[in-house]
Formats: structure tokens, sequence, C-alpha cells
């Protein structure tokens, strides 16, 4: 137990889930994402010790630098002052390998070298008595599809352009709002960068902006307009598997049967546009709220039983779609397939009795279950001024403190 | 028991599955039926008594009548002698309901107007000293979709061809044969017309000639060049459904969801396109056994899961895809869906033991689950001549006289 210091601040971002497009949107045809009510905490206090203290937890890190130690010489624009660093230069990668030390996973370093990114590229090096503690709690399971590094790398970056002063701790109800979040979107796709090489910005847009997003390969990405929260199971199976792999096998199969194939791409597309046609019928008044969940659970439906004819469907899906099935519930494979994470959409006239059996049912089968929402708010902070006690990353507390940001 | 007489024949027609292509070909698209190795068998010998007897052992028929007591009197044109009846008159089917008498099911009114008006049409009223005993036995369930009346239609009136004498018994070794199974598929034809109203003809037409058509509605049909036999597990869930209620559901989803449903149809279009072109590559020696079974086996697995976006698949059927999927077979529903028939593809590589462990599963489902072929021959006859006991119709000499005819 500590006394909560009155610049301690709490940060949380959504994870994703695609919930329509997954490997047609390989081949050029609309996705739709969404942000996941599962999400990325993050406490920050600032100190005067020129100390960063890290915690995070979800990939056991718990280090301490000082900030007079990054590789400041490197800075490739020292007029720039707040901005010193803007490429990850082999040299600077090298260098920052060397700050990391010895990471006991690949998940470890990829944390790491995001987190020196993002300082070294907002803090000044004459800021060299600014320090700070930061802790991070993920409700997201890492390489499950649900954008867990993207949701890292949001709430990373909006603590630290906190941190140093870039954004206000209100960002999110401020006039300039829209340019906070923007800001906030840049960084996170910055860390995004080095955590994967080449994202697609579509999970950092999301967990920064919340809602949904359509996007289109080499087209970029728009927002869903009028989409709304709903309530969602989410199943991991924890059935492990190749994103590689499987899409792989997709292009195989695209290559071999085109003339099958190549509809049924066409068909998911066909499904993506109906998920962004039905939001926006609902927002000008012309689809009920009934008649849009009722289209979704269609779409949630069909667009799984093309996914299984692409090959990417696992039995361990499949046990997912009957349990819930049973229950009128419609769901889906989300992300690559093959095992992974399936949503089920819930009605609201679902009550928490049926949600209760089914989650029973699916834990009994060994999978793990969140009852959660989709396309809810994006990255929020808040102060932590008023609330009377904390224990440093306490995650039953972190998710007490989780209705503040949604 | 009784002693065989020399006249005896035994005649023996295929049923058939749709293998690709079902739902679809209501909204003009390709589909391919194959006739199904379950038969129906029919024992005939004629008599000088002007006697007609008929034991339908599966629809509960066992009836006689005289040769004379039909309604000749309404015989359209007698100067032909042998073609006295051309069409269905409501006169003739009402005159044909008394002679039937009450029957207890519509499988068996239509059974006996079929007889009576393949009778009427094949024989002279002249011929009045002729007679025959005529029973069948049917190893296809009636009702599933698997052409049990057309089956029942190409035996009867090859039987009856025979009888009067227009085709001999060795017809499918004459020189004529051609024209000969052309024949017996216009009088099957006439048949399933006066059972079904408004058949495609696709049916009859594998029943008569075997092995496998493509078909195109309005459009007719035509032989699959090169296709050749293949093992198959038939599965009966035996979940009763109406086949019109799942092609309406289809045509509503298809109204609903154009963008989605067109190209779903579109890619069952190019599956049944595929399935034709690996028969040709096969026959043209551009593509082996194994290479054809393989991809039969991916585009049952597609057209399947094609069928299930479509809404018309059903727990039972998934339950047989999983059973069969665990051991490396693919399956598909045949026919309507929503319950009904299975079919799964068994390659050459696939032992007894797999393949009586995979039935004993199904069948602890309490499916109804048949070892069987597809594409196999079509009608056959043979004289029993050289056979040395068999009991009227019984069901195991039936049985294994079946390998006479295929």
């Amino acid at each position: 137990m500590m006394t909560i210091p009155t610049n301690g601040i709490l940060v949380s971002a959504p994870g994703k889930v695609i919930l329509f497009g997954e490997h047609a949107v390989v081949h050029q045809k609309y996705a739709v994402a969404a942000s996941l009510g599962l999400r990325t905490h993050l406490y920050m206090e600032k100190t005067q010790d020129g100390i960063c203290t890290l915690e995070l937890s979800d990939v056991g890190v718990s280090r301490q630098w000082s900030l007079a130690s990054f590789p400041w010489d490197l800075a490739q624009d020292e007029q720039e002052g707040d901005h010193p660093i803007k490429d990850m230069t082999p040299e600077l990668k090298t260098r920052l390998q060397e700050l990391a030390g010895n990471c006991t996973s690949d998940a470890q370093e990829q944390a790491l070298m995001a987190f020196f990114y993002l300082v070294m590229t907002l803090a000044s090096p004459l800021q060299e008595r600014t320090g700070f503690k930061i802790g991070t709690r993920s409700f997201l399971p890492v390489g499950a599809g649900l954008g867990s590094s993207a949701s890292y790398s949001v709430v990373l970056a909006t603590s630290l352009l906190i941190a140093f002063d870039y954004i206000p701790v209100d960002f999110a109800s401020s006039p300039e709002k829209a340019s906070h979040f923007e800001t906030i979107n840049r960084y996170a796709f910055k860390a995004e960068q080095v955590i994967h090489g080449n994202p697609s910005g579509v999970d950092n847009a999301v967990a920064a902006f919340g809602g949904a997003k359509s996007f289109l390969k080499g087209k970029g990405f728009s927002t869903l307009e009028g989409f709304q929260s709903l309530r969602l199971l989410l199943t991991n199976t924890k059935v492990p598997r190749s994103t590689n792999a499987l899409v792989a096998g997709v292009s195989e199969r695209k290559n071999k049967y085109p003339e099958v194939i190549d509809p049924i791409l066409t068909a998911i597309d066909g499904v993506s546009l109906r998920c962004k046609d039905a939001f926006l019928k609902h927002q000008n008044g012309t689809m009920d709220s009934n008649a849009l969940i009722m289209e979704l659970e269609d779409l949630v439906d069909i667009n799984h039983c093309l996914l299984y004819a692409l090959g990417v469907s696992h039995p361990s899906l499949e046990k997912i779609r009957r349990i819930t099935g049973d229950y009128g519930l419609a769901s889906k494979l989300t992300g690559a397939g093959g095992g992974g994470c399936a949503v089920t959409i819930i009605r609201d006239d679902v009550d928490q009795d049926t949600i209760a059996n089914v989650m029973r049912l699916l834990e009994n089968e060994g999978f793990d279950c969140y009852q959660t929402s989709v396309g809810g708010a994006g990255v929020g902070a808040v102060t932590l001024d008023a609330a009377e006690d904390l224990e440093w990353m306490n995650a039953v507390a972190m998710d007490s403190l989780e209705k503040k940001f949604i």
C-alpha cells in the first residue's frame, strides 16, 4: 500500500477486435475493426530525480534507468530540443538494445524498445531532472490478435505526452481534443512501428479513438459512422497458431481455386460494407436497434462460414459456435483463426443468467471467456487526486477504476 | 422358398446424390448429381394369366389386378395398339385412383399411379393373357433427397419395357444399348412426372445412365465426362426438414443481402465447374487420381461451408463434419440440408478399420450410415436362369445379388 501522489494519473486504452473481413483484407477487401472493452491500464507519477522506473507486469519487466543514460549523443537535430529523435537508425537501435540489456522474451525487448524510442522522441536531454514511474497492466491476452501492443503503445504514448507536457491530463475534454487524439495516435503508431516493423495503423487508431474503423489495404482507414457500443463475449481458445501460415494457406487456396475463392472474398467484402451501411442506417433512423443487431448477427454468422470455407476455422472455434448457437447467439472467429479468439454478439434481450451459462460452458472447455463490449471509448486519462488509496498496479484496483475511462 | 421360374429377371437402378450445387441450382447456377450405390431392386416374372401382382415392400403395397380391369376405354388412339395412352388426363387420373382403391400413404398412391400409367402406356388391351409378378425392394431411404422415386421409376419402366417386349433383358450389352437406355429414361421420366408433377429429369437420368450429370436450371443436363466411381459414406441424420422452407430461406437471405449472397452462389457455381474440370483433367491424364480426390475433398469442404453460410446447415450435419473431420475425411450436406443427409468422400488410402470406426461413431449419434459408392453404373437387368434358389423379394438375397448389377 502506498499513498497516492497528487500527480499520479491513470491512462487506459482499449484493445481491438476485427469484426469483419480478416484474411479478405490481405486481398484488397474491406475489413472492420472495433475497440474492445478489454483494456490496457497505465499508472504514471512524475518525479524530479531524473529516474525512469518501468513496471510492465504482463511481460515481466521491472527496471530503472536514469534519463541521462539514454544515448542522447545520437540526437539528430538538437535545435529542435523537444524532438531530438526522428528515425530509429540502426545505430540507435543497437544502442537502445544495449540499454535494454538482457531480455527473456521478444515481448520484453519490443516493449522496452518502444518505450525507449518514445522517451527519446518526446523528452529532451535538457530535462535531466525529470523522472517518472510507469506501470502497466493489461487485460488483453498477448499475441491473440486483440491489439495488445497497440493498446500498450497508446497508453505509453499518452502518458509520456502528458509527462513531457505535450498534452494535458484532461486532453479528452479539452477544446483541442481532436488534435490531442491525433498526436497520441501519431506517437502510438511510432511505437507500433518499433514493435511490428510495418503495422497497418488500424490497431493504434482503434485503441486511440475507440469506436470502429473500416480499412482497405493501401487505402488507409476511416471511421465507421454511427458505430455504437455493443455487448460482446470474447472467447480465447488458447489454441496456438501461426498467423503467417494461415494467411499463406488462404493465398494458396485462392491460387488453386480462383473461381471459388475470389467470389468468397467478394462476399466478405459485401459483409464489411453491409456492416458499415447498417450503422449508417441506424444513425439516420432508417434502421432500429433491433434490426441492426439482428443484421449484425447474420453478418457474423455468414462471415464465419466464409472464413471456414477459406480453411481458417478450427474445431475449437466450431465448438464455440455450437455452444453459443445452442443459446441462439451468433459467433465468429476474429483475427487469423486456426484457434485464437472468437467473438459472440450479445443482443440486448439476452439476460445475465444466459450469459453466465454460456460462459461456464465455454470455460468448461478450457477456454478463457470475457464478457466485454465492442466499439467503446478510446484512450482516456484521469488524475488520482481524489482516489483514496491505490496499490501499485494492483490489478483488482485497476479493474475497478476501469469504469472511469469508458 | 419357391422355385425360380426361368423367365424371372432382376432389375436394379441406383439412387442419386447431389455432389455439388444444391440450392445454388435454384438460382441459375450449375449443380452436379451422381448415381448412388444404394439401389432399388425389382424382381419380375411373366405369367400367362392376365394378372398383375405388385409387391412394393418399402411402401407396404401387396395387390393384384387383372389387366382387363384397367380403364382401356380411355385409350386415346387404339390404332397405335402398343401405345394406347399418351397423357394423364384428369379423367384417366380419376379412374386410376379408383383402380388404386384405398391407399394408406401418398407414397403408396404415387407408386401405384406411376405403375398403372406405365402399364397403360406400354401394354395393349389386346394382350389380355399377359400377366406378371413384380416385387421391389429399395435400400434408399424415402424422402431423403436420394432419388428413391426416380430409382423406382427406372426399375419399373425397365421391367415393363422388358415384359411387353420393347427391350431385351440384356439391353445393356445390346448393340442398340444407347437407344434402349434412352427409352428406359423416357418412360421413367413419365413415371416421375406422375409422381412429382414437374421433375427436373436429373434424378431419373442419373438412375438410368449412372455416372454423374451436371445441370443448369432451364438448360437441361449433360454427362460429366470422365466421372469415375468413388467410395462414399452416406449418413442420414433422420432430422426431418422442409425443403420448401429451406429453399425459401436462402431466397430470403439472397434478397436481404444480395452483395453477400450473390457472390456465394457464384462461388458454388465455381465449385461445380471445378468438379467437372477435375474429372476431365483426370480423363485427359493431366491430373492423377490422388490429386483428383484431394481436389474433390477440398470442393466438398468448401461447398459445405458455403451452404452453411446460406443458412441451410444443421447441428447434426456439423456433428457429422466433426466426427469425419477427426479422421481427416471431408463431408458435406447433400440436398436441401437442415438435417437430411451428408456425404463423406472416402479416399483410396482409408482402411476398413477407419471406416468402421467412423460409422460406429456416426451410428452412436443415432444416424443411419451406409458405406457405398457414387458414380457407379445405372440400370441393369439379369435373368435368374442360373440362380440356384431365391426367396420372393428376400432382402438379403437381393443385397447379395446387387453386385451383379454394378
